[in-house]
């Protein structure tokens, strides 16, 4: 199976309808043929189909509370067991984590206002906003997930020249969406180097739905200081000393020794960091 | 002098132009007569105006790089000291820190295509995203900051049915940003209440623009747990225990021990914390 993609897939719009599970699978806005979520517990979950079923779902339209999968009776489609925070249920948990998009299709069978008439219709991205489990009206267990409408994330696009040809194409296709599937590649993977350990004290956060770090940049990416999108200006932090090292609580010497806290950063010998964008970082982020 | 507002000014419209400084002092959307920031370094900054003057000011429309406040002689309006994190520009610091928003002024006589042919233009709402110190042009130190425009803030008005009045209304008006001062104002006192201590931990994060701490709800706002903003419903926590408490690393008994954690919370007698909430929060984000 090839990579997953996360965000738009190229050359299909929101309000473009499949015919059917086949047309949707083969178009690559939602691959499984059967699976309402489309996802791993490791990367998250690309895309989900919204298709009648659960009886605790909310369609508000730009919100939409989504049921987890698991413990229903194949044949009479009721709910007989508790829903578990794994497998496809982890994997939108760990969406909402690492602020990742899904895709959202309805389709026909959907019981709510805002579904197609027929087929299933493409409603673009959305993100996870927060997840809980509650006891369903079934009196077992599920797991639901808040889901909202995401725009166009202009925060990428506002750095190209609103007059530049790069800035039309970028409002609607694909070039953002690339960068948020390689940025979250380099992401994944300086938090597996260091196994969601942070690089200063070590810590390792633990959440329902696994372990939590977050990669911070050492010379911030945009204008106007323009750092690379690499693993060699990325550090595995904890979200407190992600938050002091953007807001210049301490910094970083060339041997690794920390200024402004006791210690020095962990470094692995398979991480490289450039000692360029820890100069930038001690030049300019601290009184 | 009256509180500070923040966000939009009830029935000032983005593109409104104002005649002379003194004009848009009256209309309340910048105040000082003289001053280019109009803030506090406790509460933050509510507006500036961007006029012409320093050399390393950036105007891009949608980002701007503002340059802050101080070491510039007033005769010849050249850079003549360093600048330091302090007074207004720790009010852009706040802001940064806590996500709020700024109302941005363009001055006919700023050097920008973005200006107005004459007088004062409120430009609407930017975010600040960054900061940072630099060597500037004059050869000293100067604090920069990265504005980038806000868009409506639909977050806030996407659970108002969109047939209801007040959808229209809110899109528009000054709703959604009487929301914003209320929660600022109960964000903060949370987090005075316990003088940016961690009630788990008790770890008081510094960076260079002073303590930070995080307010989290114990109940969530919003569809569908409408928790409500109220300081029974608020925490005092470092960003690694908001981010365990909102997934599930731990949760709170009735008598205040940690479920997830060792110890227990602490709290102080002035705060009264609703026990239906943390009922709530147990019953819904553990596994």
């Amino acid at each position: 199976m090839s990579k997953r993609v996360f965000g738009h897939i190229p050359n299909v719009y929101e309000g473009d309808i499949f015919e059917s599970r086949i047309a949707l699978s083969h178009s690559k806005v939602h691959r499984p043929n059967q699976a309402g979520i489309s996802g791993s517990q490791k990367e998250g979950a690309d895309s989900i189909v919204l298709s009648g079923g659960y009886e605790d779902d909310l369609d508000l339209g730009n919100i939409i509370i989504y049921t987890g999968h698991g413990g229903r009776d194949p044949n009479s489609k009721k709910q007989v067991a508790h829903q578990v925070l794994s497998d496809k249920n982890k994997a939108l948990a760990i969406n909402c984590q690492n602020q990742l998009p899904v895709r959202v299709i309805r389709g026909a069978n959907h019981k709510s206002k805002h579904s197609p008439a027929f087929g299933y219709r493409y409603d673009g991205l959305y993100k996870v906003t927060d997840y809980w489990k509650k006891r369903g009206k079934s009196g077992f267990d599920v797991w639901l997930f808040r889901l909202e409408k995401l725009e166009v994330d202009r925060g990428s696009i506002f750095e190209l020249n609103e007059d530049s040809p790069e800035y039309a194409k970028a409002t609607r296709t694909a070039v953002i969406h690339q960068r948020i599937n390689r940025d979250y590649q380099l992401t994944l993977k300086v938090k597996e180097v260091y196994d969601f350990h942070c690089q200063v004290c070590h810590t390792r956060i633990v959440t329902n739905a696994g372990f939590y770090a977050e990669a911070a940049h050492i010379k911030p990416l945009g204008v106007p200081h323009n750092g690379p999108d690499t693993l060699d200006n990325l550090l595995c932090l904890c979200p407190n000393h992600h938050i002091m090292f953007d807001y210049g609580g301490f910094t970083i010497e060339d041997d690794f020794k920390l200024v402004g806290l006791e210690g020095e950063l962990y470094v692995k010998a398979e991480h490289r960091l450039n000692r360029e964008f820890i100069r930038y970082h001690r030049e300019h982020f601290t009184t």
